[in-house]
């Protein structure tokens, strides 16, 4: 680590106080960014398989030229009519075709999953919420209850309530689960108001749900009066590589379709995708205004980001690179015993590490060994799951074969190293 | 209104829902702006006298070079080490020196708001908030809680106690208020986590506070255990005139300080600002991480704005342009009795309505007409105020004397035309 980095460390961490954390035992200087590349204040280069957010390519230009046309031209917000917000949410909806949605735009994933529940409350009456154990969902006082992965300071509230994530390598899926939680929140006298769940589980440990499993529990959480609100902000626009949503794979039909993160391509752009007929009732009582939200800039880096995904046909790269990725990944856990298991879709893929393949015992310290290794080689990834024992391979949307070839073989040096 | 605003219209109801409203009983199609104006798809140029998100005026050069030249080279987050987001810290807590701060970075006001309530609530181990009547403070499901000029379709809950706002023109400023407010608080059983408050009150009719009452009733709040945190998302950013943020005008120093709309200049940009003694406590639980909070992009955004305002004085300029345009206003007020009262400092001007001066009967129908009048006229403000009756003038920072006086000119009009 350079003298410049640690003087910029401590610059940091006086600036910004000590809920900042850092990736890395030595923290990256990332300066540069283009494509599925990131370059550090040294030059040297490392291909990106941990952001999920600049979805179509670091800096892309297509984003970067629409979102600097706009800033030069207009900035408002949207209580003024503008051609971007409307031709966004009419092309954003045409990725959601299964029901009448309409699109609210926000600024952040938590925004969206906020105003999720605000809807669902208000719309239901009741105050309950179903969630999946160790998931992350957002940063705000609402949200955060809903985010265990985050950690508490204090008890669960009465309000919310846990189902177990459907882990196909080590537990079950069962449907079931959802009657105790259900019944969990009666006992409090509670009702749900909605379960959010997302289309394929990341902080859980990059498990994708089974169809059966998924229309099974979310019928019963319907049942019982709560509407169903699906965070597609990490796994969704096209990163499972079949659909361009995640519950698209499972065919159920969401009331609430929550979108963040990639969306922008790193601008600040989310969305709450509702249901009309659920918007009409919440519309009766509450208007809803975001400063930011939908204004002329987010929108356009937005547009520019889906037509980007259709003009160059990234549904299909992330569904062709998904399966040879994961075909040279199960090829790597033939030589080393300490890769359990290889899951996910698309560019949404889970290794999981084991210190024994037969008591499947979880493997944190091989793991977080194997991100510093990986680092040094030239790649950068992470580490998910209840136990941080799961690689998380999870590319921009525009990595290709040849990216794949390059990840494949840093891996395999870094397994060999481990 | 021509037909291609009532075919956006149509299109805009069903791709975005009833949630979305417009200002103005036509809606204006705003296409371009540039510095203090606003240009319509015909054609037609509007004084901006109501935006105060586009602080150094719209579309600012240097602020759009900054945020372009940055979207090219790179957009990350911040748990890589980034230049950026240091220097521009280090330049925000410069403008608050009178105590230790740091900055947490967010990305709308409602983050701010309501992440200064996730830290107060866990430094105090309390849950009450204290507000102001009719205040707006955010929309999220906890700050929509503590904004009661959004109305709300449920009782307010026990943790919420108002004040009534310092009404200098009608009403009397109490500081003994907060007492009742405190009183009531406890009457549940709760405790204040702390008092939210804005450095000068814009929602309740654009108030500014006398120094005293301030501060003997923060000093209260202060001694039933809440932390003090001042909403700087409107008032602030030299909006006053007198200082960088309102509350420097009472010489009070808050715990927390919120900033939010007019920070980037129309980018998504907002900031909690910390005293570093109870981030410290909070951080000994918590780690805060937001996606797009402080990217390189969006701390790019915020020193260029910083760096505009600096370089132009415009603390100044707000300062003798606010005298100018309010005397101007006073002499109208001569001639027109539906005058009441003129008030605000710098930018942040307020002009009361009456039906009558001596009854001081609100007369927000006349302010309804006034706006349409305006904007005929080719200038944009809003109402405000309990009553709506409140004419609410809060230009750009960069609005000077040769823009007061055509703002005066078309004012003169639509008052003789009213």
């Amino acid at each position: 680590m350079s003298n410049i980095n640690q003087n910029l460390i401590n610059r940091r961490s006086k600036a910004l106080g000590p809920t900042y954390s850092h990736f890395y035992e030595n923290p990256l200087q990332i300066v540069r960014g283009e494509g599925v590349w990131l370059y550090d204040a040294d030059g040297k280069k490392y291909l990106d398989c941990y952001n999920n957010v600049p979805s179509v390519g670091h800096c892309n230009p297509h984003v970067v030229d629409a979102i600097c046309e706009q800033a030069r031209t207009l900035n408002t917000h949207t209580r003024y009519l503008h051609e971007n917000i409307i031709e966004y949410a009419e092309m954003l909806t045409a990725t959601t075709p299964e029901d009448d949605y309409v699109a609210l735009f926000v600024c952040t994933g938590t925004e969206a999953n906020d105003l999720a529940y605000r809807i669902a409350s208000t719309v239901t009456g009741n105050q309950g919420v179903i969630i999946t154990e160790n998931v992350y969902h957002g940063n705000s006082t609402l949200v955060a209850e809903l985010s265990p992965s985050e950690g508490r300071d204090h008890p669960r509230p009465d309000f919310v309530a846990e189902i177990a994530a459907p882990d196909s390598y080590r537990g079950e899926t069962d449907a079931n689960e959802v009657d105790k939680a259900i019944g969990q929140l009666a006992s409090h006298g509670i009702q749900p108001a909605m379960q959010l769940i997302e289309g394929a589980f990341e902080n859980p440990g990059l498990f994708t749900p089974d169809k059966q499993y998924y229309h099974d529990m979310l019928k019963k959480t319907r049942a019982a009066g709560g509407l169903i609100v699906i965070d597609e902000v990490q796994s969704g626009l096209c990163r499972q590589g079949e659909n361009f949503w995640s519950y698209q794979n499972s065919g159920f039909v969401p009331d609430i379709i929550t979108m963040g993160k990639s969306l922008g391509c790193g601008h600040p752009l989310a969305a709450t995708v509702v249901k009309r007929s659920v918007i009409e009732k919440f519309g009766k009582t509450t208007d809803y205004f975001n400063t930011f939200g939908g204004n002329p800039v987010s929108t356009a880096a937005g547009r520019a980001v889906l037509q980007y995904i259709h003009k160059e046909n990234i549904l299909q790269n992330v569904h062709d690179t998904g399966i040879y990725f994961r075909a040279g990944i199960a090829k790597l856990q033939e030589k080393h015993n300490v890769i359990g298991d290889v899951r996910g879709k698309g560019m949404f893929i889970g290794i999981d590490l084991v210190k024994d393949r037969a008591s499947k015992e979880h493997a944190p310290v091989e793991a977080a060994r194997l991100i510093e290794l990986l680092r040094e080689e030239g790649m950068l990834i992470s580490t998910v799951g209840v136990k941080a024992n799961v690689l998380k391979v999870r590319p921009p949307l525009i990595f290709n074969k040849e990216h794949a070839d390059i990840a494949l073989g840093m891996m395999a040096d870094a397994f060999n190293a481990l």
